[in-house]
C-alpha cells in the first residue's frame, strides 16, 4: 500500500489488501517483533462521537507498536464546542502527533482532514459513510478461516443502513466470491450499492429467507436489525425475529461455517451460538488488533519514507 | 497468591496477603526495579461507575510497571448504552488488553468477567460487593505502621453500608487483631456480617461512643456517614456530629494512634487533624500504587507461568 | 529557571522566559535528544474544566520526554463531586504522579495546590486568573519570527476578559517592546492592567482603529471577541465585524507581519488569511509542543536537583 491516508475501502485494490493483511499474519504471528517499531512516535485518537470498542482497538493496537496515544476527551468538552471548524481543529492535532485516527459524525469528515495534514489520517467511521478499518478486520477473519477466493458468503440483517455491510460487500468484489443477502423486503440493499456491485461484475443474490441459501455458504456475516427502522414495535419483533439466529438454526450447515458480526449484538445470534464451531466473532474483535497493527505500521512507513524523500531532494 | 483473578478480599489467605505486601514494600523500597517488570502488556481499565483515585492509582501502577493501560472513555459512550452484555464486552476487551481492572455497579460483575475471560481480572469494585485492592492498602498501611498483630483496631462511622469496612474487618480476622466498631446504633454492622465475623472467632466489639475505646486504639479508621442515609436531615447533622473527630479529640488518644480514612473525607475529619502525627490517610492513600503494582505484577507473572505451563504440554 | 512550580507569567524574570525558550529551540532543533528524558516519570493531567487543546498538548509534550501521563476523567465523575476539597484531591494524587498539569474554574486554585504538594505544579488556567504557558508559546512563536527586542506588536479584539492577553501584554514588559491595543471602546484594557504596564515604564499606546497602526507592526496578535460580552446581538455584530481580518485587510500590512492567535478562532481571522505568509497561528499552537516539553523539563530536573540536594543533607 503506498497510500498515505486510509479513508475508504474502495481506495483499496485487491493487491492493497492482501499486502495489509499478510502484514495482519506476521504480527499475530510474532507480535514481539513489531512492539518497539514506532517508539517516540504519538497517535491522536480523534473521536467525535462515541466509541468504544474501536477506539479501544486502535489504542491498543498503537501502543503495542510502541507508539503513545493522546485523545480528545469528552466530545463536548473539545474545542468543537466553542464553533471550531474542523480544519482548524485536525491542523491543530497536527502538531501534536504523527498520525490520527478520526471518527465523525459529518459524511466526508475524513477526507477533508487528510487534505488539511500532513500526517497519515485513518477513517474510523465518517457518519454513513466508510468505516475501512472495519472492513480489513473482516476481510482478514474470512482470509485466516477460508482463503478469499472460491468463496460463498451470506450478508443478513439490516442491509440497507449498515455502513459495515456496504464496505464488505465492495471489498469482496475484489476475490472470487458468490455474495448472498439475506433480509427483509424493506431492508434490502439500497439500489445504488447494487448497482455498484453488480458493474464489477460479482455475483450476488437477493433472499428474504436464510434457509434458501444457509446449506451453501462458508460464511454468514450477521448484522443487527435496529428497532428504529420500523415505525411499528411489534413489526419490528415481528420482522426481526425471522433474521436471529442460534444453535438449532445452524444445523443445517456446513460444519465449517463461520458465523460473524461486527458487535455489540443484542438479539441477533443466541448465546448458545457462542458454544458451537461457528462462533467466530469474538475472534474478529480481536483481529482488530493484528489489523491495526498492520495497518499503523504500513502507513507509519509510508511517511518516514515520504519524509525521506523529502529530505533527499 | 497463585490466584488468576482477585476478585475479593475473602479469597486471600492470611499468606496470600502477606505475600503481596512483602512484595509492595519490595516495591515501595526500590521502584526503579520494577521499572519495566511488564514493559509491552496492556491493563484495560474498564470503568462502568465514575471513579477518580483508584482508576488513577491503577493507571498510575501499570504504567510504573511499565505496561501501557487503554481506558473505557466515558461510561455512556460505551457499547453498554447499545444494550450489549457485560460478558461480550469483556470478551471483546479480552482480545485487546493482557489484563483487567474492572469497576461495575452490579454485585458478583467481576465474577462474571473472570468466568468469561482467559486474562487476570482485578475487581476494582462491584456495586456493594467487594473492593479488595482497597482492603489490601489499608492493610498495608496498617502493617507498615504498626505490624498486624497484637493490635486494637477501632471501625468508626457507617458500618451498615459501607464495603469498605466489612472487607476490612473480615480480612483482619485473618491476623491477631481486637476489633472495635464504633456507630450509632442505626448503623450497626449488619447481622450477616457480624456473624461471619462471630464464625471465625475474631474478638470484636460494638460502641456507640469513641471514648468508650480510643485509648487503647492502634489504628482509627473512620468512615464517611452519608446524609442519605438519614430520613431528616438535622437527625443526620445530629447524629454524624458525634462521629467527627477534630485535634482535640484525639487528646486522649495514645501518641502512636494512627488514624486512617479510605478518602474522600467530608466533615469527618477536622484539616487540624492534619498537622498531627496521626494523620495516616494521605499515606495510605499513597499506598495505593506500590499495592497495586505488587498485585498487577503477582498476576501478571502467574499469568505468565499458566501460558508457560500451557505451552510445555 | 530554579522555581518548583509554574503559576503565573509574572513569575517569570526575562533570564527565566529566555531559558525556555532556549531550552524549546534545542527541543525543536533535535526532539530525538529529549525522548527519553524523564522515562519512567508519571504526568498527573489534573483538568477540572474542559479542555482539548491545552491538554492533548501537555499530554503529547510529556510522553516526547518519555513521560507517561494520567488524566482525572471527566470532572463529574471526580471526587470533586463528592464535595472533596482540592486540597485533598491535590494531595492524593500527589501520591500518583510526579509532577501535575492543573486547570480549574477558580482563581488561584494552582497556587494553592503549590503549596501542598511537593511535586512540580503547572498552572494550566486557573479561572480568569493565569495561563502561564501560553503566555511561553505565545512569546516563542515572537521570538522565533522576529526576536524579542526592537519589535512592535499589536494585540486586538477583547482586551477586557482575556487571560491570554493580560498574560501576554505583562511578559512583554521584559522586552524592549512598543505595545499597541486595538480594541472597541467597551472592551478596553481593564483600568489595573494598564496601570501595572505603566508601571513597568513599557511603551503602550490604545486604539480603537486597527489602520492607525496596521503598517507599523510586526506582529498582529487577534483574540475573540464574544458574543456573551453585548447586550444586543445586533451590537455585537456591528462591533465584532469591525476586528476580523482578511487577506484584503492585510494589505497595508509589512510584508514580514506575523498574525497569531491563541485559537479556537470562530470569525475573527477569515480562511483566506490562512493561505498568506502572515498566517503564523497553526506554528504558534504547534509551538506548545516544544514550549511544554522545555517547561516540564526545566521543572522536572529542578525536582530531581531538590531530591538530591535533600539526599546529601
Amino acid at each position: 500500500m503506498r497510500q498515505d491516508h486510509l479513508i475508504t475501502a474502495t481506495q483499496l485494490s485487491r493487491d492493497d489488501i492482501e499486502a495489509v493483511l499478510d502484514r495482519a499474519r506476521e504480527v499475530a504471528d510474532d507480535p514481539g517483533a513489531f512492539a518497539d517499531r514506532h517508539a517516540g512516535h504519538v497517535l491522536a485518537l480523534c473521536f467525535f462521537e462515541p466509541s468504544t470498542r474501536t477506539r479501544m482497538s486502535f489504542d491498543s493496537a498503537a501502543k503495542r507498536l510502541g507508539m503513545e496515544t493522546i485523545g480528545m476527551g469528552d466530545v463536548d468538552s473539545s474545542s468543537v464546542s466553542k464553533g471550531e471548524s474542523l480544519s482548524d481543529t485536525v491542523r491543530v492535532i497536527e502538531g501534536y502527533a504523527d498520525a490520527m485516527v478520526l471518527r465523525h459524525p459529518s459524511e466526508g469528515a475524513a477526507t477533508l482532514a487528510a487534505e488539511h495534514v500532513s500526517v497519515p489520517v485513518v477513517n474510523a467511521g465518517d457518519g454513513a459513510g466508510q468505516h475501512p478499518s472495519q472492513t480489513l478486520l473482516d476481510l482478514h477473519t474470512i482470509r485466516e478461516n477460508h482463503g478469499l477466493d472460491d468463496l460463498t458468503v451470506g450478508i443478513m440483517g439490516d442491509l440497507k443502513y449498515g455502513r459495515t455491510v456496504h464496505s464488505l460487500a465492495a471489498a469482496l468484489t475484489n476475490f472470487d466470491v458468490n455474495q448472498h443477502f439475506i433480509s427483509p423486503e424493506s431492508l434490502r440493499l439500497p439500489r445504488s450499492v447494487r448497482f455498484d456491485l453488480h458493474e464489477t461484475g460479482a455475483q450476488l443474490r437477493e433472499h428474504t429467507d436464510l434457509d434458501d441459501v444457509l446449506g451453501d455458504l462458508d460464511v454468514l456475516y450477521v448484522t443487527r436489525i435496529q428497532k428504529e427502522r420500523f415505525p411499528d414495535e411489534n413489526e419490528y419483533h415481528r420482522v426481526a425475529g425471522e433474521y436471529q439466529i442460534d444453535a438449532e438454526t445452524l444445523d443445517d450447515a456446513s460444519d465449517d461455517l463461520t458465523v460473524m458480526h461486527p458487535l455489540p449484538r443484542v438479539d441477533e445470534i443466541a448465546p448458545d451460538v457462542d458454544e458451537t464451531d461457528h462462533a467466530t466473532y469474538f475472534e474478529q474483535a480481536h483481529n482488530g488488533i493484528p489489523v491495526r497493527m498492520a495497518l499503523l505500521d504500513t502507513l507509519m512507513e509510508n511517511a518516514e519514507a515520504d519524509e525521506e524523500t523529502e529530505a533527499d531532494r
